[in-house]
C-alpha cells in the first residue's frame, strides 16, 4: 500500500477500498504519509467527494486511531450537544449545567475558537480560575458529582483527526461534507457519549451556507452517530443573526448566566430549551421540565459546582474592556438584517478569536448588540457597543460592518426568522 | 497575500491572478509556501484546470525564479528538442550530433529516467568516462566546439520547476496538462534556445495515452514557446509500440550508435530525421540534408567529439550483463501488438529505471526486441531477450510482460501505426 496509489484513485473519482482509508489513517498518524500527501488526498476528496460507506470507514479509521472512552460507571445516562460553529453560540453553557439538572449527564469535551467563530472553552477561560484541561479521572470526578463537564479533550482522543484538522486549516480544505462529518463524530463518538443533538448552524455565520449543504451534513452524521450506536438527531438552526446579544468571551459568558438566572434574550432561551428537549429525550430521561429547571435555580446550582470543581470562581467578576466604541443607527426604522458572519468577523478582529492556533484571546473583547432583527431602531441611537483591550483595533473591525444591516422605514411588516429550520433524526 | 486564500480560489474553480500566480510560485521557492499547501493546490489545478492566461503566467514565474540562460556569443542559431518520455525513446542520442553536423548548435538540457521511462542522461553514463554535470561555461565550451552538448541541468534554472516537479512525483499530481506544458516550457525557455521542437508522445508507453490530451498539450506548449520569443513546433508521435529494439541505458547508446553509423531500425532513423528537419528549418538552416549527414558519417565525427569533451571515450567498449533471459515467441504467425509501456516496465524492473530519485541504475539492464509490429515470427523463436546483472529481478520484470503482445494466424494483413501521427505548430 502507498500514498500515491490512495490519492490516484480518489483523483480519479474511484471509491476508496476500506483497507486503503484504513492504511492511510493510520500510515498519517505515524507520520509515514507526509503531510503534503494528505493535503492533496484531502482537496481530491473535497472536489471529487466520498460516499457514505467511506466516511463512515474513514471515521472509525480515525476514531481506530486513539483511546475510546467509557461513561459505564456512572448511574445515570450520557447526553451530549455538539454546534458545527456560529456567532454569539453560547448555548453549550447555559445548555450543559441545564441538563445535567434534568438528570442526565454531560460529558461535553470542546474547543476553542478559529476563525469567526467562537470556542466555549475561550469563553470558559474568561472565568478567573477556570481550567479546561482535566485528566480522564478528573473529567470523570467532575461529572460523577456534579453532573456536567466542560472541557478540552485529551491528546489521545482521535489523534489522526487533531492531526487531519490542523492540515485541513491550513490547506483551503475545511469546507467539505466529508471531513467535516467524520472530524465531528471521530470526536463524539470516541468521547463515549450514548446519545448526542447536533445543533448544525446555516446561515452567514455558519460553515454551511445553503440548507441544502446542511441537511447533507446533518443527516451524513446522523448516520455516522447511529450505525455506531450512538442515539443521534440533529436539529438545523438559523445563523444568519448573531445568537442572542452579544459575542465575545466574557460577554458570552455574562448572557449564559442571565439565561441560568432565568432571564436571557429569547433566541437563546429558545434554542437552549429545544436542545435540552431533544438531549434528554436521546439519553430516554421522561418527565423532565428544563424550563422549569431554568426558572427553579436548579440549572444554576449546577453551574456553580461545575465551575467550582474545574477550578473557577463563579462570585468572580468578569473581565471587562478597556476601550469601548458605540455604533449608531444611521437612520430610523426596522432592523431587518444583521449580518452573523460580519458581526463574527469583527468579534473576531476586536481580539476574541484568533488568527493562528498559538495566538491568545481577549476575555473581554467582542461586540455587545442593542437591537436584533424585527427591533425599531432610532437614527443616532445605539446599535452595538464595540468592545477592546486594543482601540488600534477599532478601524479594522468597523470594516467588516460596513454592510452589516438593513433597516427599512418604520411600520414594515418584518418577521423574523424561526431559530430551529428542521429536525434530522 | 497568503497560500490559503490562492488554494481556495483555484478549488472553488476560479481563474488564479497574475498576481497570485506570481506570488505563490515565488513564496513556494523561498519556502514560505508549505509542501503541504503546494500539494493541496496542485491537486485544485489538476482537478478543476488553469486556462491558458494562467498556464502562461505560472510558466513565466517559474522562469522568474532563477536564472534565463544565452547563447548570443554563438555564430550559430540554436536549436533543441523534448520528449515527453517514452519506452526506447533514444532519439536525442543520435539527434543532437546530427542536427550539429548539419549547422545549428544544440544545446540540450536532459534528465533522468523515473518511472517506466528512461533518461537521456541516465543512458549517456553507461559511456566510461562521460559526465553529465557541466559548468555554464563547459556547457559554451563543449557546444562552441563541438556544436552540441548533452547535459543536466544546473541548480539555476528554474528553481521552482525543480521543487514542484520533486513534489508533483509524491503527491499522485503528475498528469496535469497545465502542470506538464509549465514544467516543460520553463526549463526549455530559461535554457535560452532560439527554436524548439517538442516530441509528444502518444500512446500506452507515454504520459498522453490519448490523442487529444496529446494534441492539447502540444498546443499549449508551442503557444507557451512562442509567446515567449522560441519558435516553437511540436510532432505527435506513436508510443504504443516501443521505438527501436532496445530499451534500457546501454542497450540504448549502442543502437544510437548504429543510427550515427548509417544504419540501425527504420523506425528510430526515420523519427531522427523527422525531428533533424524541423530543428533545422525551425532555427532557419537551409538546404541541409540530414540524410547524407547520417551515411557520410559527419553526425558520427560530432558525436565522437561531443563524448570525447564531456570525458567519455566514443571507443570503450560498452558494458554487458551478467545475465540473460529470452523470452520466445508461444505461436507462428504476424506479431500485431507489443506494448510499450508492458516493455518499458520490464526495463525498468531489470533495473534500468529507478524507483527513488536516489536510487543508482543498472547501465547494462534493459529489454532487447527481435521482433516489431508486422513482424513474422515462429513458435518458440526469441521474440525478446531480458538483460541484468541481478537475475532475481527476471520473475518479476516477467510479470510486466503476460499480456505485452498479440500474434495473429499467419498472413493476416497488418500494417504498423506511422510513427510520426500529427504536426502542431
Amino acid at each position: 500500500m502507498d500514498a500515491i496509489t490512495v490519492i490516484r484513485a480518489k483523483r480519479d473519482r474511484g471509491e476508496l477500498t476500506p483497507e486503503q482509508i484504513d492504511w492511510v489513517i493510520d500510515a498519517y498518524t505515524r507520520g509515514e504519509v507526509a503531510d503534503y500527501q494528505m493535503a492533496a488526498l484531502n482537496m481530491a476528496i473535497l472536489l471529487n467527494g466520498m460516499n457514505r460507506r467511506e466516511i463512515a470507514r474513514w471515521t472509525a479509521a480515525m476514531i481506530a486511531s486513539g483511546e475510546r472512552m467509557s461513561w459505564d460507571s456512572l448511574s445515570r445516562p450520557t447526553a451530549d450537544k455538539h454546534s458545527t460553529g456560529g456567532v454569539g453560540d453560547k448555548i453549550t453553557l447555559p445548555l450543559a449545567p441545564l441538563v445535567a439538572a434534568c438528570g442526565a449527564a454531560v460529558p461535553q469535551l470542546s474547543g476553542r475558537g478559529l476563525g469567526h467563530t467562537g470556542g466555549t472553552l475561550d469563553k470558559l477561560e474568561s472565568i478567573p480560575g477556570w481550567r479546561a484541561l482535566l485528566s480522564n479521572a478528573e473529567m470523570l470526578d467532575v461529572l460523577d458529582s456534579t453532573g456536567a463537564v466542560i472541557c478540552a479533550a485529551g491528546d489521545g482522543l482521535a489523534p489522526a483527526d487533531k492531526k487531519l484538522y490542523a492540515l485541513r486549516d491550513v490547506t483551503g480544505t475545511v469546507e467539505a461534507i466529508p471531513l467535516i462529518a467524520s472530524s465531528i463524530m471521530s470526536k463524539k463518538i470516541a468521547e463515549g457519549t450514548g446519545s448526542l443533538v447536533l445543533d448544525v448552524k446555516v446561515g452567514s455565520g455558519a460553515f454551511m451556507k445553503n440548507i441544502e449543504d446542511a441537511r447533507e451534513l446533518a443527516s451524513t452524521m446522523v448516520e455516522l452517530g447511529t450505525d455506531s450506536g450512538v442515539r443521534t438527531v440533529a436539529l438545523l438552526t438559523d445563523m444568519a443573526t448573531p445568537l442572542g446579544l452579544t459575542a465575545g468571551n466574557a460577554l458570552e459568558v455574562r448572557e449564559s448566566v442571565e439565561v441560568l438566572a432565568g432571564g436571557g434574550p429569547s433566541d437563546v432561551v429558545e434554542l437552549t430549551l429545544a436542545l435540552a428537549r431533544e438531549m434528554l429525550d436521546a439519553a430516554g430521561v421522561k418527565d423532565a421540565d428544563p424550563a422549569k429547571a431554568l426558572a427553579d435555580g436548579s440549572a444554576m446550582d449546577v453551574w456553580r459546582r461545575m465551575i467550582a470543581a474545574q477550578g473557577g470562581d463563579p462570585d468572580a467578576e468578569l473581565p471587562t474592556s478597556r476601550e469601548q466604541h458605540v455604533v449608531t443607527a444611521p437612520s430610523s426604522g426596522v432592523l431587518t438584517r444583521l449580518d452573523a458572519y460580519d458581526v463574527g468577523v469583527a468579534a473576531w478582529r476586536l481580539g476574541a478569536g484568533r488568527a493562528r492556533k498559538e495566538d491568545p484571546v481577549q476575555a473581554a473583547a467582542g461586540v455587545e448588540l442593542h437591537a436584533k432583527p424585527g427591533d425599531e431602531v432610532q437614527a443616532g441611537a445605539p446599535l452595538m457597543t464595540l468592545h477592546t483591550d486594543t482601540p488600534e483595533r477599532f478601524e479594522y473591525a468597523l470594516e467588516s460592518l460596513t454592510s452589516a444591516w438593513d433597516i427599512a422605514p418604520t411600520g414594515t411588516e418584518f418577521s423574523p426568522s424561526p431559530i430551529v429550520l428542521d429536525r434530522i433524526a
